[in-house]
C-alpha cells in the first residue's frame, strides 16, 4: 500500500491490476475500492485446486485493509490456506447498476462496479483476530447484528475457519455511463438507453420462534 | 452428460462437483441447473494464470447445454482460450434470495441458488456459432432484444471474442428455507428470520438519441 503525496491514499499497481482495456474504467484508490467492498457483502473466491480453477460464492467482511472470507474447517479453500505457506487466492466483488442497451450490438454494455483482489490468504489462527473477524463478518451483511445473537461457543469456534486476505494487489473497476453509441449509430431507429438494476432488501421476515420485536439494527434495515 | 433412466436427465457426477458440506443442498438435475442460469446473466469467470487464479465478472448466455461467455479479442482469458489446448475454467453463478439471521452468531446464513461448472473453454471460431453465440449473449440478459439492433459488422465481430464451455462436470447448489436455529436457543429473545434479497430491473430510461417508443421486448421487462 503506498501513499504518495500528490494524491489520496491507493494500493499499489501491479502488471496484473493494471487492465489491458477500458483503462479509464480502473482505480487503485484506497477509498473507491473500500466504498465497493462495503456495499456488497457476497464475494466470489477463487484458488486453484490440482491446476484448476475453482470459484465459489461466499460472504466476507472488510476490517481496514484486510478481507476476511467465511467458510468451514472442512471445506476446500480453508483446507488450502491452513498451511504456513497459505494460499493464493483472487477475491472478486461485483455490483451491477444497470445493463446499457445500445443502438447497435457490439456496443451493449453494463453499469458494474466490481473490485479484484489478488494475495495469499492464510487461516486465521489467533482467537482474538478470529473473534474480529467472526463479529465483522456478521456486522459486514447486517450492521449492528452481533451485539444481539448468541456468541459462538468453543465448539462452534472449532468448527469454524476465517481466511484472511491483506489488501495490497488489489483495484476497482466501474462503468457508470449511458448508452455509448457509435456516432452513425445515433439516428438508426432503436431504442437505446438504460434498464437500471438494484438489489432490494425487503421487510424483514420473522420466524416462527421470534417473539421480540424487530429491533433497532433491523428495523433500520435496508441500508 | 447422462440421463439415467431411473431418474430425471442429470450431468455426470465427480468428485469435484459433489460437496464435502451440505450434499443435500447440491444437485446434478439439468432441469434445475438450467433454471438457475437463465436466471441471471452475471457470471463470475476463473482461471489460471501464472500459477494464480484470477476471477472476473462478465456476461454469458446459455445455448442447449454450452455457456457463452463474452470477451474482447484482447482480455487475458480470451487470448488464454484461443489455442487449440482450450484453458480450464470454473464459472460460477449465484443469486441471492435472502439473508438468514438466527439466534446464534454460529447458524446465520444465506438463502441462495448458485452453480458451479468446471471444464475447458475454447475460443469460438466458427462464424455460424459466433452469430449464435453473440444473439444469445444480446437475448440472455434481454429476451428479444438481438432482433432491435444494429448487428455487428465485420470490424466489430473481429474485435469480438467468445469463448464456450460445454456443460458437462456443473453441479448447482441452492438453499431455500427458514432461520435453522439449534433447539437449545429457540428460546433465546433475539429476533430471527429473513431479510428477502431480490434483484430488482426498473424503468428502462431511454437515452437522448432514442426517438421511438419503448419496445414490446423492454416493456414486458423486466421479466
Amino acid at each position: 500500500m503506498s501513499t504518495a503525496a500528490e494524491g489520496p491514499a491507493s494500493y499499489s499497481r501491479t502488471p496484473r491490476t493494471t487492465p489491458t482495456r477500458y483503462k479509464d474504467r480502473a482505480t487503485w484508490e484506497q477509498e473507491a475500492i473500500h466504498d465497493i467492498l462495503d456495499s456488497a457483502y457476497i464475494c466470489h473466491l477463487g484458488f486453484v485446486a490440482d491446476g484448476a480453477p475453482v470459484v465459489l460464492p461466499t460472504i466476507y467482511a472488510r476490517v481496514g485493509s484486510r478481507l476476511y472470507v467465511h467458510g468451514s474447517t472442512g471445506s476446500r479453500p480453508l483446507r488450502g490456506a491452513s498451511g504456513e505457506q497459505g494460499m493464493p487466492v483472487c477475491i472478486t466483488v461485483t455490483l451491477v447498476d444497470a445493463l446499457v442497451l445500445t443502438k447497435s450490438a457490439f456496443n451493449h454494455s453494463v453499469n458494474f462496479r466490481s473490485v479484484v483482489a489478488h494475495g495469499t490468504a492464510y487461516q486465521v489462527t489467533d482467537p482474538e483476530e478470529l473473534d474480529v473477524a467472526l463479529a465483522a463478518l456478521v456486522d459486514h451483511a447486517v450492521p449492528g447484528r452481533s451485539a444481539e445473537v448468541r456468541p459462538a461457543n468453543p465448539k462452534e469456534l472449532a468448527a469454524t475457519a476465517v481466511i484472511r486476505l491483506e489488501l495490497d494487489e488489489v483495484s476497482a473497476k466501474t462503468r457508470n455511463d449511458g448508452a455509448d453509441d457509435d456516432p452513425a449509430d445515433l439516428d438508426l431507429p432503436y431504442w437505446a438507453g438504460l434498464i437500471p438494476v438494484t438489489t432490494v432488501h425487503g421487510t424483514p421476515e420473522p420466524g416462527e420462534h421470534t417473539t421480540v420485536p424487530l429491533p433497532a439494527h433491523l428495523s433500520a434495515y435496508p441500508r
